[in-house]
């Protein structure tokens, strides 16, 4: 909670853009039973256990419990309507609630809950009710497709039923925006594309959030990609705007846009500072700016990414490269041995080549100048230190290690030509280097890499190999980590509390949309 | 939840007078520990641990607990104001709190209750606050002295503080109206007056409340008592009409008055009806109307007394007794072994004395005659065949019982004259017979008894024993049972769940100002 650059203007117009949210009432879709399976995803099947009919009039004693399914991936507020079985309620109800994303929140005990994370993201209640019949709604927002509920304590006199359960969805996301895919879009793609748009959907509320689960909070580095899939999609410019202007309106005592941010009580932006994230700050305008033409928005928040940038170059060393430690200085993905110094001298490149487009848009000469210089040393830099002729790779840190994120992040920046970035990218599949991609936000940069050198085939081709991988898995939306090879991985130590609604994981709708629909079909 | 008989004007008409709410804030006086001590009341021994002003500084980690006095009973709605401390909370805060009318509640775990009534009455929750720093008011009224915070869960970044906690009490007691007692009453009789008085000011909401914390609604028996120490203090004569009409509003389905009811989620009567209780009807009329004189409502009400003796006469057997059985058909007391045929014979007599009264009052002639014939059979019957002129005791049932409680009733039936009254209670407390008292319920028609046939001296002499006995070990408010050979005793299976402070326990307020303020000082 050190100080901070407040720019209460750029706080009072993202205020301004506050949106409001679209409810929808959602109902649960049948009873189910989760059971202990070891082939099925994390060990855990989800088996049909009766209709929402039979439940509507199911007698609940003390001690029972039910678990229904909402069939779909929900955020909102639930409503219970209870009634008293037998004879009036002589005492509260008592009840314990569980929501899950998934069926391993339902299947495991939360009391053996062991994670790093607080246990309070796990999504249990424990309510008194004090009047029945009645109607009980939650205060807090729940993210899920499962709830649980046990019934804890009645009295010897009655019994409980549940004649209406359900949740009011929020999301600032319009539905309605959403164009239908062509028809000649294949089958795979078109589910892809929905759950890839309802990923979104659930994270877009007051602004967009990493994971309407966890961390329920605006990240930039999600923003950025987030902002790319909105462009296709649910066209909420003002959001992403809302987002520029909070991320500008607050920034850390140097300067440096913060890794994230908090909307309650008021805005405030926490103390993380992710090298990475910071430089987002400028391609994320970029995109905005390609998207909106909005000029005013770009002069007034100019300033903000050209600060950004000379920041970033402030750590490069003697040689040109950037300062590498063995703090949590870069995020590029979640992989604990991943070297980020290449990572980071190509995100650094990837920003300016974008920060001199817009340079040049606003006809910044003195700023172009100084970018146009800075690219052409970062480059020779990275070329001259971080590229290793004999291996043909990119390499990082003192142990010059060669990773999956940082001939990605090398061939997003463009050090190399397109030919040579597309040859860099068929060695790296072919030789897989031991540090390889954790999470979908690194497999979006792995695609999107592809794409950019040519490489559409094999781009939809990975995008359908993994994010087909999570839908054969059950995504309703999808998820923060997917490793196929270890489908409990988490970082956190839980995989109760990894996020399986996860902002960075929503683009593959940006693909398809921008590179299938209105590409050659592939 | 059989066919009820709704006299919708009644009920509309107490509806109508539903009272405002007095608030008021009251704040925790100090921090305290609750020790396990064989020697203290209940083995629960509460020490001093800390100011309040010590507290609101402090820094509550992950596992924490601290537990608050708020000094005195409470009833009400409970805000607190939490503070991150260290960092901002990256993830919700997760508490939970306990609430204690006594320092058992604080010191026992309620996971191990094993009580009969429901666990739900255990004032406990745990609560998720997802915005920090923020301000929480608990949707729940509570009834405790004592708050334990303990700190679930929070993150490794953040802890928290607790800047300000307060308690928003409620009652529909106006204590403005109390008279102080007269100088000459002695401290002892000042100090049971004040607590007698708190505890019906805390059992006085929207309704004559049982108890608070528990059961929180209207039974007929408490409310006789409450009105009758009502019309010596506070003088909310409206309160006490507003449950008559209540009970005249709704009844059972043969037209008795039950013995409780409910006012939410909208008024309504319980299946419970208890022979005593029915006929209180009749007695709390007659009090109310000599309280008040308003004739109005004696007027409307009248043909449901008159239905509620007619109704009890229906149950005497061919030798003019209360037919026994052995279900759970009259109160008097909670006791187990105690049989009620003597009891309620009595009983009836006592509310057939208060009809004749309302009888002659309305010149209600030929009700008069009936229940003047009515008296004197059940009198005459009681003395044929429950006065045991060998023991020169009431006996009660086939095994021909003496207790307590069958004396007790008929001295205040006064079915002997005063002077043999004087002799039965004399005869009563030197022969101590084992089937005793187990509630200050029955302990306040003890005293009644006493004072009616003259005892003055011995009534006060007893009530001082008694509600002093309570004082002596750590009263507050005056507790819904209280057996000084036993200070763990519980109809329920565990004192967790006992009501400390319990409407029908109020009546030294009533002694003390009816008869000892205007009788000789004794």
């Amino acid at each position: 909670m050190n100080n901070k650059i407040i720019h209460q203007a750029f706080v009072d117009t993202a205020n301004a853009l506050t949106p409001r949210l679209f409810r929808s009432k959602t109902y649960p879709q049948q009873q189910v039973e989760v059971l202990a399976n070891e082939q099925a995803f994390q060990g855990w099947e989800v088996k049909p256990a009766g209709t929402m009919e039979e439940f509507s009039s199911k007698v609940l004693r003390q001690g029972d419990s039910v678990t229904l399914d909402f069939g779909d991936h929900q955020v909102g507020y639930v409503t219970l309507s209870i009634r008293n079985i037998d004879s009036n309620a002589d005492a509260p109800l008592r009840l314990k609630l569980i929501f899950g994303e998934m069926p391993c929140e339902i299947g495991e005990d939360f009391a053996d809950y062991s994670g790093w994370l607080s246990r309070s993201w796990l999504q249990e209640e424990i309510i008194h009710v004090d009047v029945l019949p009645g109607v009980v709604t939650l205060p807090r927002r729940y993210t899920f497709r499962y709830m649980k509920i046990v019934v804890l304590a009645t009295s010897i006199r009655y019994h409980v039923s549940f004649p209406e359960i359900y949740c009011e969805t929020v999301t600032s996301a319009n539905v309605l925006q959403i164009a239908p895919l062509p028809a000649h879009v294949p089958e795979d793609l078109q589910q892809m594309d929905r759950i890839a748009i309802k990923t979104l959907q659930d994270c877009m509320q007051t602004v967009f959030e990493d994971g309407p689960k966890r961390d329920r909070r605006l990240w930039i580095g999600d923003l950025r990609l987030q902002a790319l899939v909105n462009y296709e999609t649910f066209q909420n410019n003002d959001l992403v705007k809302r987002c520029l202007y909070l991320f500008a309106g607050m920034r850390l005592e140097d300067g440096q846009v913060g890794a994230c941010l908090y909307e309650k009580p008021q805005p405030f932006i926490d103390d993380i500072y992710l090298y990475d994230y910071s430089l987002f700050f400028v391609s994320t305008l970029y995109d905005y700016y390609s998207a909106t033409q909005d000029r005013q928005t770009l002069l007034e928040l100019w300033v903000v990414a050209v600060e950004q940038m000379e920041i970033a170059l402030k750590r490069l060393n003697a040689k040109g490269i950037v300062q590498d430690d063995d703090t949590w200085y870069c995020f590029l993905d979640w992989h604990d041995d991943l070297n980020k110094q290449a990572g980071a001298q190509a995100a650094l490149i990837y920003n300016l080549k974008r920060g001199l487009l817009l340079a040049n848009e606003l006809g910044d000469i003195d700023r172009s100048v100084f970018i146009q210089s800075a690219i052409e040393s970062a480059s020779a830099a990275a070329m001259d230190i971080l590229w290793d002729t004999d291996r043909q790779f990119f390499v990082s840190g003192e142990s010059r290690q060669v990773s999956w994120a940082s001939q990605i992040w090398m061939a997003l920046a463009e050090v190399l030509d397109e030919q040579a970035n597309a040859e860099l990218l068929e060695r790296l599949i072919k030789e897989n280097p031991e540090i390889g991609m954790s999470t979908p936000y690194l497999y979006h940069h792995f695609i999107e890499a592809l794409v950019l050198c040519g490489k559409r085939e094999e781009a939809f081709k990975q995008m359908r190999n993994y994010w087909g991988g999570m839908i054969a898995d059950g995504a309703d939306t999808f998820w923060e980590l997917y490793n196929p090879a270890d489908k409990r991985l988490s970082p956190y130590g839980s995989n109760l509390v990894n996020s399986y609604c996860h902002a960075w994981s929503c683009t593959p709708s940006y693909f398809i949309r921008k590179y299938f629909v209105n590409g050659e079909g592939m």
